[in-house]
């Protein structure tokens, strides 16, 4: 499985990625999920991936390939960030068109999807998912991050925390704290962990890390974070029960 | 969609389950999901449930009947826990046997799941998840939890900080902000909160609660609970992000 999410405000975005890879429990291996396409002053281009390893790949070596061979349309030509995710979403398009019957009557999920994330001069930061039908969707102020893969774990604490004027710093913390939880939750989510954080306006990557198993920050974050979370129920008020012969048992009783 | 889930430790067991039934975003209803068949200073019986809602009213009907008539079988002369848990899952699949094919054909779901909690004279405390065929796994020492319905969002929350030591009280303000979580994060899980606290050897249900929606109590918490949680952001050590040019970023870079 997979666990990718991104979160954007006015601040700037943050995407991290989980690097586990499996074709059933006994095939465990690490790949990159995200990935870093930006034009230091021009353009920040980050996509991470879900899905079926094949099929992302191959999406991901033919943007490169484009960029490379200098293709009139390519992630460093299109003029907004809403073009490229289109153009992500052709690319899966076309991949799938070749692959698809093949992996369909062996009945192996082809499905892949993308988080695309990043700024070109004249927009705002910007944040799309890309659905592996092609479609895709744009995060707004009303729901500041998106994920694909193993999303659930994760999402408590985002939906819990995520602000418009939340700092970046605080937001990276999340966001590692969310992939920490999913981590903890499906052994099939697992490190290295990559992070990036890019400043809005910046245009260039400044800051990115790479968490492995083990990793010292890790651990001290989770012992902190279970340490507070410990506090919060210390703290939290008694709860007031019921007087023992209340109506609610009542009404369950066998009649 | 529901939540349910139990939780067992030395110091007892803690029941908890929300009340949103949906056939469809559409058609949103609420019924208890949360059932107490006990016989105060014999045996403590709670059930709850998930899963189509008449397969699994259908069940808890036939359980009451067997107890009003007095049968040779039933949830007062069963011996042990896991009997009881067995006895269930042969009144689901007796069930099944008889509405499978009719809802089958319309492709409706008719899985249903239980958990079982309660001690019975004699034994420990315990606790059984009975999956919707009838068969059945019970909570261990190295797994005090166990979960049916829309089990994600609310479980990193149980993982982290459920121990063989942690109290009673705890343990049931931990499943609280576990089924408040996903009430957050999943619309089809809704209010009102029933939630069981049950002391090992006491063999009678002292503790109850039933929180409806906008309870004070839920909205406090859940106040708290982001507090701490943003101060468990701002405690956390700062990242280290990596040297700008580290060999991350060339790693990812167009070839």
């Amino acid at each position: 499985m997979t666990y990718c999410l991104g979160i954007v405000n006015r601040f700037g975005i943050v995407m991290g990625a989980d690097s586990r890879t499996n074709a059933g429990v006994d095939y465990i291996s690490a790949y990159r999920k995200l990935f870093d396409f930006s034009v230091p002053g021009e353009r920040v281009i980050l996509i991470s991936t879900s899905g079926n390893l094949s099929m992302s790949q191959g999406v991901i070596t033919q943007l490169k390939r484009e960029i490379n061979n200098h293709e009139e349309t390519n992630l460093y030509t299109l003029s907004t960030m809403s073009d490229i995710a289109h153009y992500i979403g052709c690319k899966t398009r076309q991949l799938q068109d070749r692959d698809r019957p093949w992996l369909e009557r062996e009945n192996i999920d082809y499905h892949c999807s993308f988080l695309l994330g990043g700024q070109i001069q004249g927009e705002e930061p910007q944040l799309y998912l890309i659905y592996p039908q092609g479609n895709f969707i744009q995060a707004t102020k009303e729901t500041q991050f998106l994920q694909i893969g193993e999303t659930k774990y994760g999402k408590p604490i985002l939906d819990r925390t995520i602000k418009d004027d939340t700092p970046l710093d605080a937001l990276a913390k999340c966001a590692l704290l969310s992939i920490d939880s999913t981590m903890k939750s499906n052994i099939s989510v697992g490190p290295p962990i990559n992070l990036v954080m890019y400043e809005t306006n910046s245009f260039v990557i400044r800051h990115k890390l790479q968490l492995r198993l083990g990793d010292p920050y890790l651990a001290k974050m989770r012992k902190l974070w279970e340490d507070h979370v410990r506090q919060a129920f210390d703290s939290m008020p008694n709860l007031e029960w019921e007087p023992e012969e209340s109506q609610w048992n009542e009404d369950i009783l066998i009649d």
